[in-house]
């Protein structure tokens, strides 16, 4: 099988799954006051400690929550919370086009139920973030800014984000900027403390970890009302039961993929690029989206005009291949991606696009693999989309 | 080492250990379409439908949550908020005063937050919930009630609540019901429908799975609003990417403990009855809190007056034997047990008490070791208790 989902998903790293099932041996809850209770604890802290030198943060700032969507959720409702209880002016969230659908959705509930109002910050053709729309929001509307969200790097055109612009136009403004760097951790630099953001989410399983575990990386000084209330586990803004061994195979898996980045960004990236190529001469008619240059290394995104990305990726899976429209967490949703809605592209070229993402098990192979199968599912998926076109 | 604390975490069953491997070594997100995802899917559905059978629910009613809190968390807000949306009078909780902390804190939290009201209803002497006075907040206020929440069965004293009276009170006046059960699933007879509440938490690891992963099982037509929006999994109630893995093991837990509860709660209950006897016979002040026949078969719960759990809890630690003076998730507070308080405990009771539970891994053994330290460890609690009594 030809896997280039790993934006999706990727596999646990094997250090990980060693240490979450060596740590699910053990026994004891980290909040419990006796000895084993105390080793439970001290493996979270160890961890906790990992995690928050591989990231460039202050061990105090990891949050451990159980994954992105619900950092993203604690990071969005949770700040705008705590800004707005301090002052009732401040309900105003400024947030990229772009974002996961678990900031975008955050965002859009607290309009909706809690009074928010929202300005989006638009992007250009290639994904990028305007900054000075920022600019001219802050300017605008400073006083009443809750807080902006913008992603460090995207899911699905995987363009980088220029963070450390727009965490400093913020924090000129006493704004906190939210970062969801899912994507980036493993891939590209993710230094918190260098880059200025107020609060940064990152999970395991998109870079060799465990599912269900991940982190808020929250600045000291962040104010941030919980979304789980209990036990009061980490410094009560998240409560729930410590998961030890996902935490410790969590850790195990940031320190693997921090380490070696650099390697992994250019093996990784120089088989995308073999991608990109290949793509490219087996489809004349393939355009890249995304940043050309600045982009996450994994990543490799197209649209095949004439296609339906949906028809092209279930004929690519009948040859084995398994890639995305777009992000997992909207798939089977039949809407063109927002993304490149938001890039400027149209519902058909929106609607013709693959993702196709790489990762630490990746081989040249592989893309020999999809180059000897695409050209014949881009010429079925272009025949069903004209005798479509020509019922319509 | 005496463990003495699985109500705090118990160990995960090797099967489930095992499940969560295997699946952890195969690939895919299960939002993703193509046959690595499809397979994920299948592996989800597969989990869910084992864990509807074992606690009488249907599949579509198990959504799967990061754990017992957040499913807590989701049931108590989320209903609170749908009822409130459809008919803003709807504003009360009716919630027992034992209740654990993800619950009383999610209900206080509203209260502050959201401009919730609360009735609390009262406890007997053993931890009971006394029916009538449900009855008498429904009759008071039923077209103002949001929902009602008691717990199945009490982490602390261990007490079985009238669950299923309950809910035929609440179902009467058209108010559903969440029960946290998180104690109860793998130790008493839980059936969802034959219950008749509305939503009801259960988790891993409290019953040889895996931290980290739980489930809010929700009636069809209850409403309740996301605390985590996002990619729209879980019927749109709880986004998040599925833990693959951990959901597996989760169901190979439940399957195993709700098969094998009759056994185990014979074999257990023995052990335990048989420590009661021994704590007895060793300190012969000792009073045992929560019901004597209604109550968890792995849970024995003391007072042992003239003694500070604290100290009594770290010297038998000091004696390898680990226990806990209540709940894990408030341990660490230096505050006597809203549980005992409730029961009509004082101060001194509530705060001179320790849990002790067992589990599956549980041996006659254990309850040697605990009765030969008792003995010892009290005649030095009470004379610390003395001294800092004389000094006060």
């Amino acid at each position: 099988m030809t896997y280039l989902d790993h934006a999706a998903t990727t596999p646990m790293l094997p250090e990980a799954l060693d240490a979450y099932v060596a740590t699910a041996r053990e026994l004891g809850n980290a909040s419990s006051l006796h000895a084993p209770g105390r080793y439970a604890r001290r493996r979270v802290e160890e961890s906790r400690e990992r995690i928050a030198a591989a990231l460039g943060a202050r061990p105090s700032e990891v949050i451990f929550t159980s994954g992105g969507t619900e950092s993203d959720n604690l990071a969005v409702k949770g700040i705008f919370w705590a800004r707005r209880a301090v002052d009732p002016a401040r309900t105003r969230i400024i947030a990229s086009a772009v974002e996961h659908h678990a900031v975008l959705d955050s965002v859009e509930w607290l309009v909706r139920h809690e009074g928010a109002t929202v300005t989006w910050l638009p992007v250009d053709g290639v994904g990028r973030v305007e900054v000075d729309a920022l600019r001219v929001a802050l300017d605008e509307y400073g006083d009443e800014v809750a807080l902006a969200t913008v992603m460090w790097a995207n899911n699905e055109v995987g363009t980088v984000q220029p963070v450390a612009e727009l965490a400093g136009l913020c924090a000129g403004r006493g704004v906190p900027l939210h970062t969801d760097a899912v994507q980036a951790v493993s891939q590209v630099p993710v230094d918190f403390a260098g880059s200025g953001a107020a609060a940064l989410t990152v999970t395991g399983h998109k870079l060799g970890g465990p599912v269900g575990v991940g982190a808020l990386v929250l600045g000291r000084d962040v104010e941030c009302t919980p979304l789980l209330h209990g036990g009061g586990q980490e410094r009560d803004v998240r409560s729930g039961t410590l998961d030890v061994p996902g935490i410790v195979a969590f850790a195990t898996a940031v320190e693997i993929a921090v380490k070696g980045r650099a390697e992994y960004a250019a093996r990784v990236g120089s088989i995308r690029d073999a991608l990109v190529a290949g793509v490219r001469e087996a489809v004349p008619g393939a355009v890249l989206n995304g940043d050309p240059i600045d982009r996450l290394p994994g990543n490799a995104h197209f649209s095949f005009p004439g296609c339906e990305g949906d028809a092209l990726l279930l004929l690519l899976d009948a040859q084995g291949i398994a890639c995305s429209t777009g992000s997992a967490c909207s798939a089977g949703v039949a809407q063109p991606s927002h993304v490149l809605l938001a890039m400027g592209a149209d519902d058909d070229r929106a609607r013709s696009s693959l993702r196709f993402t790489l990762g630490h098990t990746s081989t040249p192979g592989e893309v020999d693999a999809l180059v000897a199968a695409l050209p014949a599912a881009v010429e079925r998926a272009r025949r069903a989309g004209a005798v479509r076109a020509a019922r319509a």
